[in-house]
């Protein structure tokens, strides 16, 4: 094997461990808890099929590809939950030196585009950012509403604590964030989000 | 919410049953089983990052999206392992009738579009179908790989059978076949594969 496909399948197959790092979010009919492979999966044929909502015109293959790569990072640097305060002050460091270490095992000019892309998703700036943020944040909230709000009772989470990540999503499509507000104000009538 | 985006949200919804789907492929450092959902995952970047290596010019959206999709139809159908002759028998019939009623859920245009995907893979014929191929070949290769070939193991596969799935790989990468017959080679000669 020369050395550039053998980064590669090294790569491969180091990534294969995105499937054993798990989510906050349970999968629907009350199953168990998610991981990051399921959850990219996932939000990149969502992305797909809902792309005609996005505010701006994107490029769907760097979208999806986005969708994929987001979370490799947490290999080494675990699931920060969206509401963990403590963690989300020391997740940009962990997930820089988890970028820096798994993305170079790839030869050298995948290693910066892959790196790039993460940045780019990171910075939330880019049309194909923002869509893909509102596609991340969509994704676990179709899951726990179809679970009663599961998720959201099982760690006291405020309807105030959605809206203020939610409410994002309208940076990436209004169509996806009218669809969204209908999702919390049900579950906040239903008693799944404390109204502060 | 409207009819329309009803319908996309109810087959995302839906298709959250793929993470329940396990393959008889076992993660790396001899984890557990895979499935559908993480396996397509896997698929789709490992097919970007691979690219390069495709025989013949591919749309690597169009690759990425058949990746994350092709397997949807295990929902209804089950997986159908790879050297099971009795199943394989039966398997065109039942995913032929999943494919129906999963895809039916979206709009009608959508519906088409992926139904003429999924056909597209199964047929075999163009150059995105062959590579898809190569890579739904290829993945589970490198994970049994590093598993000492512990799948094989337990199912008692041939190097025979192993080659006569995997030969067609060449259809849509003569390198990845090149990688493929190594790995072989490699486990043939630590005993994993049976020589018939």
């Amino acid at each position: 094997m020369d050395e550039r496909i053998e980064r590669q399948i090294a790569f491969a197959l180091e990534i294969d461990k995105v499937k054993n790092v798990f989510r906050q979010t349970h999968l629907s009919s009350h199953g168990r808890k998610e991981n990051d492979a399921e959850h990219s999966w996932h939000m990149a044929v969502m992305a797909y099929l809902l792309k005609e909502y996005a505010n701006e015109e994107i490029d769907i293959a760097k979208v999806m590809l986005m969708c994929l790569i987001h979370d490799i990072v947490e290999i080494d640097a675990g699931d920060t939950y969206a509401y963990d305060a403590e963690g989300l002050k020391t997740q940009k460091a962990r997930e820089e030196a988890a970028k820096e270490r798994i993305f170079s095992i790839l030869p050298e000019e995948q290693r910066a585009e892959l790196a790039a892309l993460f940045d780019e998703f990171e910075a939330y700036e880019t049309a194909e950012s923002k869509f893909v943020h509102a596609i991340d944040n969509l994704q676990p909230l179709i899951l726990n509403d179809s679970n009663d709000g599961g998720d959201w009772r099982e760690h006291g989470v405020t309807a105030g604590q959605v809206y203020q990540r939610q409410g994002k999503t309208k940076l990436g499509s209004d169509k996806l964030f009218e669809i969204t507000d209908g999702i919390i104000q049900k579950n906040i009538q239903k008693g799944n989000l404390k109204v502060n």
